[in-house]
């Protein structure tokens, strides 16, 4: 039992007593279902890969976006982490397919552009595969690092390279925005 | 005194209780600083009036923007409030000047084009004394409706209209913009 809620404890956002919480449930519950369960955390890492081609976490490989031939495979959208893509997904509005970095650049935790995995990208755009490489890491410090050093290392006349809007979130009043956001906004500004 | 404390709850976020804590201050209080309080209050309304330029309020008529020969007059800035001319002044990076709209476009509220204050800009830009118009009214429904509506009102070969961008915030992650914002912030998106 205490090992069970020692490794309850590890997820995200669970202490000791909602880990006992846990435990005294799965305590309760039938055998079926705590098998169920072990065997479906157990079954995830043993199904799940990184997509050779994006590296989106995915069961098949290569990733359903990259195998879709509805979307187009020359329209490609950088993200930091698998969970940013449903971000973009969600706005309904992208046809184009994914790279993943897991990670961004952060020279004060030792991440360099080695540890990004960066190098399919690369191939892709040198082979002439690519027409647009949307860089949409968030604008943070590292995020912007990460997006300026891709620019550079992805650089070819055969391909776009664009970067997402920095600016006044939807919905949200000018009054609320910060000068940095702000000043983004102004520079960004578009013919309408 | 309870005339006073009525008074005083038409400030706005003071209720009864900050109403009676400002009403015996003030009784507290010598009677020079009580009479400052309210000749500054008198002289407010009497001093201050409105820009006959740009509606920016002033105590000196052309204000201080439209004055000053350092700023670029021939870009306007359009915002809905004269607040927000605050937030565009603390990028410290716009040389313009500006158009103070006092309000949006409302019609559930009753305020349709002819309540804003558009006529000196529209004549402004129709005597070509306008290079470029920044509509930097709020990503707001009402604001969205104000600046295409004056794009369409202010539309002449001789003078180019922008929008300011909207998109991600500076130093947010992506994973908590709505889809919305994503969606402008993808379509936003520019060549890096």
């Amino acid at each position: 039992m205490a090992r069970l809620i020692e490794e309850l404890k590890k997820l995200p956002g669970v202490g000791t007593k909602s880990a006992q919480r846990f435990a005294f449930h799965i305590l309760r519950s039938s055998d079926e279902d705590a098998s169920a369960l072990a065997d479906a955390v157990r079954g995830l890492k043993a199904s799940l890969r990184l997509c050779s081609i994006c590296n989106n976490v995915t069961d098949v490989d290569p990733c359903a976006y990259c195998s879709n031939p509805t979307r187009n495979q020359r329209l490609v959208c950088v993200v930091e982490e698998p969970t940013n893509i449903a971000s973009v997904e969600r706005t309904r509005g992208y046809q184009g397919v994914y790279h993943v970095l897991h990670g961004t650049l952060s020279p004060l935790h030792g991440i360099g552009p080695d540890q990004l995995r960066a190098g399919t990208l690369v191939g892709r755009v040198e082979r002439g595969e690519v027409d647009e490489v949307i860089l949409a890491t968030s604008p943070t410090l590292e995020g912007e690092a990460t997006a300026h050093w891709l620019a550079s290392a992805l650089r070819r006349p055969s391909v776009k390279i664009t970067r997402i809007a920095t600016g006044v979130p939807a919905g949200s009043d000018i009054e609320y925005a910060d000068e940095v956001t702000m000043a983004r906004a102004m520079e960004g500004r578009r013919d309408i």
